[in-house]
């Protein structure tokens, strides 16, 4: 299987490279990060998307930007590290993982401060200990921030591989599987959250039929989970989102798998505009219907999806967006939510990284995280 | 309102113009339809598009072409105007009001030449009776074709209106109304199948809020029902169809009206691809679906959806029509449904001109028939 040639970054030689997601799938292009404003572009540009990858791709970000500090003590290297920290994370506030994965950086690079008995806190040259200046080197801190950022890449990617095992089992060679979006490989470090199943059981002999639905009106279907299926050789189907009753009437599904964005502690799961009408679809016919959740992903402070609020975008990406000529006739209104919430009543199981948690959600959902302490 | 301005073709002093469906809504084009190949080409290519617009149009399309028609006697002009209704009824041949309205004429014209004591049949000039010849007006003839084609017209103008008035008893004041493709006053002579309660409720200021699908992949939602809704100053929200689900979950649908390709006689319903998904989507959420028949739809001879053949169409519309850049990769396998099948138990009422039917459909289908006995 060609899937893994694939990937949303690749480092290389020490460089890293953004695969740059708006120009797919008419080019594959790589882009080089050179500093702390190309990936601040990348970012805010969607060239990276998905939560996982954008995360990931943030770390090894913030430390290729690591590079351009001058500094001749910790203090000053730590401070300068902060500016860019906040400067990548405006790229997106609204990502949970962005913010998560800068955090977690910063917070190694106090350790590492003081693992390297380094004077963190100094407001100026005078206040630093002359030690930390005869001691410092770039060097060494950032091969420590790069293990780090390797950490993260892993962790993500053993929470992908360990979804993809623990979403296989519930899987038969052979089946017939829908998707709606994309939470496939280039939406984290590797296999993807719901595809990652389907990677796992290719390489397993599964054969699987997917049908991707092709998710109006940013096309991630189409341009991406067709995309990425196709060249790692995996039988794929792209149809319309309103399609999805038909293929399932015909017989050919016999699983739904879905990414999530958020989910309540009911078990109420925010993802793609468009979820929700595939979920209950699959209850009508009988057909499974899996949401697949890192924990990091879960929001138990959240009680219901009636409470997570649902991002409306512009219009135009309904009624201009990708056209020759007008589709839709001038200033005709538009209501064009971004996300949707699926009831938990019509989501089988939740897939996380720890295990397949089934109804009841409010209860089973807690025990994930208790069984932690 | 202004909606009654909209046609989808017009007779002005005589002359057909034909509304380029194919243009909107970019630009608004009525073509002269003057000769038999004028006609073809249009229903051809969808200019004019939807079961009733298309028979009515080829009525007219055939009126016009038989003035080109050189004929001394019945005989010949019987003879040429056979010619030219094979020939326009070649045009879509799987369009079933389009051979029955070709039909109707034929018959028609065989009365006229009764009427006019004309001779039908005679194999050559020898054989045709001179007083044929003295008594033959093709001025009189194309008039007496021309008084049935407007019955035609009339006819269908009056069974959308009786549907609208019907469909009105359904519907309160301030109702929110998802349609999905277009079965509007374009797609008839006037007022549209599913629409017309919409346009008769609009004129006694029923203030309906219309939702309309924008129906992948042709766009018949976003092209022409949010088009003519749009002209005719009522409330129209433009959706992708991914989105029904979260409209109707936000409280905003109160009824969903559609129209039918073909009704089977259990009831089951095939319309544009998208449509079931709709009609499970309503009852999951408690909202009456209601489909809206003309009785020349009903097929009692189907006994089920299952009998009705569903056309597949070139994968290209869902991969490259529309769009500047490639939205889908190269080759991507498609699966292209023109249509899907409603099952009978999703319809909460069909709505035909001669009344409303309700479940079950199998016995009061039949009796719709009956009552004309």
């Amino acid at each position: 299987m060609k899937a893994f040639e694939i990937a949303p970054f690749k480092m290389i030689d020490g460089e890293l490279y953004i695969l740059d997601q708006t120009k797919l799938p008419a080019s594959e292009e790589y882009l080089q990060i050179k500093t702390k404003e190309d990936i601040y572009d990348a970012i805010l540009k969607l060239k990276v998307r998905g939560a996982p990858a954008i995360g990931v791709a943030a770390a090894y970000g913030i430390w290729v930007s690591t590079e351009e500090i001058e500094a001749e003590n910790f203090s000053d290297f730590f401070s300068a590290f902060l500016k860019i920290k906040d400067y990548i994370g405006a790229s997106r506030p609204t990502a949970v993982n962005l913010g998560w994965v800068l955090e977690r950086i910063k917070k190694r690079l106090v350790e590492i401060g003081d693992e390297l008995n380094h004077q963190v806190e100094g407001n100026t040259q005078d206040e630093i200990n002359p030690r930390d200046k005869a001691n410092f080197s770039k060097i060494q801190i950032r091969k420590m921030i790069f293990e780090e950022v390797e950490k993260i890449r892993m962790e993500d990617e053993a929470a992908c591989y360990s979804m993809g095992e623990y979403g296989l089992s519930l899987l038969k060679p052979g089946m017939g599987i829908l998707t709606h979006c994309n939470a496939g490989t280039i939406a984290t470090s590797k296999y993807g959250t719901c595809l990652a199943p389907v990677y796992l059981g290719t390489t397993r002999k599964y054969d699987f039929k997917v049908f991707a639905d092709e998710t109006r009106p940013l096309l991630q279907g189409a341009r991406l989970t067709a995309w990425e299926l196709q060249k790692s050789g995996i039988d794929v189907t792209l149809i319309c989102d309103n399609m999805a009753s038909i293929v399932m009437k015909n017989g050919w599904i016999d699983a739904v798998v879905v990414g999530c964005d958020r989910l309540a502690a009911n078990g109420d799961g925010a993802n793609k505009i468009g979820t929700s009408g595939v979920a209950i679809l699959a209850k009508e016919y009988g057909i499974p219907f899996y949401m697949y959740v890192p924990t990091s992903t879960i929001d138990l402070l959240m009680p219901t999806g009636a409470d997570i609020k649902i991002e409306e975008r512009n219009g135009e990406e309904i009624t201009k967006m990708w056209y020759e000529k007008p589709m839709a006739p001038e200033g005709v209104k538009t209501y064009n939510p971004a996300f949707d919430i699926t009831d938990a009543e019509y989501i089988t199981a939740v897939i996380t990284e720890k295990g397949i948690v089934y109804p009841p959600y409010d209860v089973n959902l807690k025990k994930l995280f208790e069984d932690e302490k």
